[in-house]
């Protein structure tokens, strides 16, 4: 227990995290950060080298007019101090807190660097200030020579002082650095940095890595493993700051394009299952090269790793046979946390670098939903908020902080551009926006690669350049629900044949009409059975939040965030007018990008983070919606456009919809009727 | 808290332990047990189908006449006992304590069923009884199936359970199993065994193995790896039974037969650590195919291993330079105990299996001489107690539950045959017992691989087939003993040459005599420079044990133990007739075999051993001789025999020891005289 605070002594504010506290004239500002538990970097233990521990006296430079100027409230630079400003160079305004004593009243400003970068990939984390507790440490300590008096080993004098300066009381120490340790010590000249692990899994700090000398550096990564997309960040675990992001290929895509396809593979192929991990392995090393590369980092310098993943990805990425997915009761080998050695699932960074992977919610529901919640925080705030995240299977989580459900729902490969005629995956010279007018039916449309709309001027010769190749997912949306507000298509999803008198574009195909969106090279059309795929996609995804609703007692959600590719690539307002998502206020239905990717981030900056979403996970109610009697129900009712029973009063607030009919007749609909996948056929095609 | 017992509960007594208490009638024996922290194994978990947790009911046998008979106070076997006595057996008296209640009062026998065997290799472990509390714990466990309803992974309902039916809280999951349970869960359909590693290492318990059904076996190993010679043991770790013993000779002795060549061997070949390492870890490996095949055991299913061995075997072991030890100030890389995973010191065992290295003293005192001080321990006793371990460098421990000193002391390797013109290890043909007739100065001798003295009838015919090769180390101390007490030499070691004129055996060799010992296809001699060998040799011991007798202020000890392979082959007698060893009654010195073995044995058949031995080698105070200028004058007058100061009236009691003359002069002698070796020679010298 601290004594009582004497009121007569300066009081101390940091920002931002608030804390404050009062303290005797003299006191290193850096020790009182650290008796707030404000947390401040130090890697030479106060000896004013290391520069880590850099903070900002606000009143310095934002009130320089008050009666009382900090410049008297914090004590002039030393000797150490102005040292360090000669050799290494101190911003203007920053000082070094281990150096700089409180003399008076003050707001210091802990610099939170984290700043993510221009994103090279699609799948991007968010900006977003993440207080720093990373799970390493790096302790600067001198360590007591071998005296023939007191035979102790070189090792224990190390943990000796490791206790005496920084505190670590019986520290572990990683079983490949034994054999190490005599010689870094006297390499260093018994001067070494040593980095030091401090999250749960031995429920003791770990000695990983060991340097002669004072050794500033330490990064860690944060990996999504997407079934498409790896995406990774390369972060200073020192500074906070993201020093590279990039994204590469799945290489699984070669066993199978969707996850279902991957555990057949794994099924059908005795040596499938470590193949796929293999490859899985390959491509994280091979994208942290290229962080590394990028950021100019020795990857030898990553000491700590964060994954998420779907749950097929995750078991595959350990080394789990995902068999059981595939399979009710889709049996999860592990759905905890799971932390261990890089060395050991083969992740080519520093030997003793240790990795973290977000427990899974649900057979369906992984470690990316985890990554999701923990970034957007449901349980940090009162709304009624909606995560989805969209893939071949929507993972959805709704609530807030009083409870939480989750569901994942058999959406299918639809929204990502398979089983659509003209669907292609988002490259170059894919349609991406699509725009109808209702009165001539003649759309417009821009493809990526270009910023201009199919009729502007310029638009050709990027056509010609890039080729116009198809309908990416994100347009798949837009252009069926152009087609509805256009009135090409009715509430029930059919392509009104006798508009064809009006327009060339409406074309017969057989016994039903499809809508003419290009012709070129490649002839590019909306057919009815296109429309019914999205159509089944969608219910599929309604009714699944709808079930969460419901499970909830919630009419209404105030806000929505669409995760992962997809989410950032649709437009909300189409999103509503298909009904894939319920009403809301168009301003608060967000695109949060990798959200999964940046929830990793929140967990390798923070170890704090870890913990909550444990937690958060453990409290989770999870739905099964193949178990639910009345989701069939809400997935026929959720087949219509916006859907059959709910209504839209602030979507319809924003946008004209067409009239809404009776309910249509879905008999005499011919082979365009929307036919009602079996449970085993939706279970069969699960995953992301 | 449990409720204060009601004094009409019947009242049990559990041998050997002697704890005790009062039970409700009906409770199961195995529950009493667990209660007052009496170890019995339980594999099954109460299920009485391993039939680990047997207990006999004293009385019943020993007592059946009292008015009481045991029988009546231990309910009837029920039906799954006399399943499982029909299925497996049960001996005669045998009970299984899960399903026997306490009707009445009761002795409960707990079989302690540790029974060294026959011993292969002279490094024989004692007869001891060990209560048994070993680090790996078999338990028996029905999982939870998996629910839709209720997603929580495999591992997890196996952790639930775990700690549901077993009380393992928290428990870690060696990372190689995570890929693993779910298959085994389905292979033992869901019902599995788990083996629970329950050391320190991680402040966790850890699932370290894990077998589908009732997996009733567990086994460990306990190695003393000699520079000379590697010792094993082979130990179920659920019965505590010694399965097998055996030992090999380490074949590092290819690199140097001594230490110090073996360090210098290192220093000067880059590649010389690993050579070692690899080589020493091989014979490991070897040993445990020999034990394993002669015990009829899987080396796969071994599961914890603990090792002792000097400071250099223990770091090269591990493999860690161990330059360092070959010079000032002689700094061990590690000191305390070290624990880790067998699989990464590549030791071929359980891939899940743990391993225990006992602490070190100091730089030359080793894991060997913890494990001495855990067998002998002198920490429980009151009196004197002085152990002594004799190899290149003797390793020297006194004291008793109030204060232990420790030293080493560089002995050389005249003990062991080496720097002895006519010695040789010890293997048949060697000469291992001498007596001199001081009438005649006839020698008589036995050989190893005969019975027979050689003036025996019928030892002509053994001398024939195994030849009569050299003079072993133990023969050494006693020739040139019994040549003391024939007059031969003088208490200063001074071969009289006047005596040729009584026998032919006194020959003259330069300006020197020696003794002729044998003439044959060998001429085996003791000469003049092989007397002084053993007189530098023992003074050095003996120097090193006066230290240690100043240090805690001690006239006399009470007790010796002679450990190791010279220990056990020397006769005390002569031990202290050349005055290698202080004064003490002939009954007080023992030779104790591999102790060093037999305290690894402990370590791994009762953990709590190892926190003893660990806090007791922290109150070792070390003493370094180079730095104890006094150290030299105890040298110099431990050179007569038995020795200068000090009388030995104890052994004179016992022996007929010649008439003390006067203090010899040392000058005069020629090249006879003992020349003192400098501080840097000893040191160079330094090892087992």
């Amino acid at each position: 227990m601290n004594p009582p605070p004497n009121l007569t002594d300066p009081l101390v504010l940091f920002m931002p995290s608030g804390k404050r506290g009062r303290f005797p004239k003299g006191t290193p500002i850096l020790d009182a950060a650290r008796q707030l538990g404000v947390y401040v970097e130090s890697v030479c233990g106060g000896r004013a080298t290391c520069g880590r521990c850099q903070i900002e006296v606000q009143e310095g430079h934002f009130a320089k007019h008050k009666i009382h100027s900090a410049l008297d409230h914090i004590s002039p630079k030393g000797a150490k101090e102005e040292r360090y400003e000669k050799i290494r160079g101190l911003a203007n305004g920053r000082r070094l807190s281990c150096s700089a004593t409180i003399e008076g009243d003050l707001v210091v400003d802990v610099p939170q660097d984290t700043v993510i970068n221009a994103q090279v990939v699609r799948k991007a984390a968010t900006d977003r200030a993440i207080e720093r507790n990373s799970a390493v440490q790096m302790c600067y300590v001198e360590v007591e020579q071998p005296d023939m008096h007191r035979p102790t080993g070189d090792l224990e004098r190390l943990k000796a002082v490791l206790e005496a300066d920084w505190g670590w009381k019986d520290l572990r120490v990683a079983q490949h650095l034994i054999p190490e340790v005599q010689k870094i010590l006297r390499k260093g000249d018994w001067c070494v940095t040593a980095a030091i692990h401090k999250d749960m899994e031995f429920s003791r700090a770990t000695l990983i890595a060991l340097y002669p000398g004072l050794k500033n550096e330490a990064y860690g990564i944060a990996c999504d493993i997407g079934s498409t997309t790896i995406a990774m960040h390369l972060v200073s675990l020192l500074s906070g700051r993201v020093v590279a992001s990039s994204g590469a290929p799945n290489p699984q895509i070669r066993f199978g394009e969707d996850l279902m396809s991957r555990v057949s593979y794994v099924m059908m192929n005795p040596d499938g299952r470590e193949a796929m991990t293999k490859a899985v392995r390959e491509a994280v090393n091979g994208l942290i090269g290229k962080v590394c590369a990028e950021g100019g980092v020795d990857a030898r310098d990553i000491f700590d790793c964060v994954f998420v993943g779907n749950p097929i990805m995750h078991h595959l990425f350990l080394g789990i046979d995902p068999t059981e997915l595939g399979q009710a009761p889709f049996a999860l080998a592990v759905s905890g946390a799971v932390q261990g050695w890089t060395h050991e699932i083969g992740i080519a960074v520093n030997r003793g670098a240790r990795f973290y992977m977000l427990p899974c919610i649900a057979g369906h529901v992984g470690a990316d939903a985890a990554g999701m919640t923990l970034s957007e925080g449901p349980h940090r705030q009162d709304r009624m908020m909606l995560l989805v995240d969209v893939g071949t299977n929507a993972e959805i989580v709704l609530g807030n902080r009083e409870r939480l459900v989750a569901a994942s729902s058999p959406t299918g490969p639809a929204f990502e551009g398979a089983e659509i005629s003209s669907g292609q995956r988002a490259a170059p010279g894919a349609i991406e926006r699509v725009r109808i007018d209702p009165a001539t039916l003649e759309p417009r449309f821009r493809i990526i690669g270009s910023d201009r709309w199919s009729d502007e001027e310029g638009f050709g010769e990027a056509a010609e350049q890039l080729g116009i190749t198809g309908i990416c997912g994100s347009a798949i949306i837009e252009v069926v629900a152009e087609m509805y507000l256009a009135g090409i298509i009715s509430e029930d999803g059919v392509v009104d044949g006798t508009l064809a008198a009006r327009s060339p574009r409406i074309i017969q195909n057989g016994r039903t009409w499809s809508y003419l969106l290009h012709e070129g090279a490649q002839r590019l059309t909306v057919t009815q059975n296109d429309v019914r795929a999205i159509q089944l996609a969608k219910a599929a995804l309604y009714a699944g939040i709808k079930l969460l609703m419901e499970k909830q007692g919630a009419a209404t959600v105030d806000t929505i965030c669409f995760a992962g590719a997809f989410g950032s690539f649709i437009d909300p307002k189409y999103a509503m007018v298909l009904g894939l998502i319920p009403d809301c206020a168009l301003g608060e239905v967000r695109a949060v990008g990798n959200a999964a990717g940046t929830g990793a981030l929140m967990a390798l900056l923070n170890r704090t983070y870890r913990r909550e979403i444990e937690d958060t996970v453990r409290r989770i109610e999870k739905i099964e919606t193949a178990l639910e009697p009345h989701f069939q129900q809400l997935f026929v009712d959720a087949m219509a456009i916006p859907n059959k029973v709910d209504p839209f009063p602030k979507l319809a607030a924003e946008v004209t919809l067409p009239p809404r009919r009776t309910a249509p007749d879905e008999t005499g609909q011919g082979d365009a009727a929307p036919r009602r996948r079996s449970r085993e056929e939706r279970a069969a095609r699960r995953g992301r």
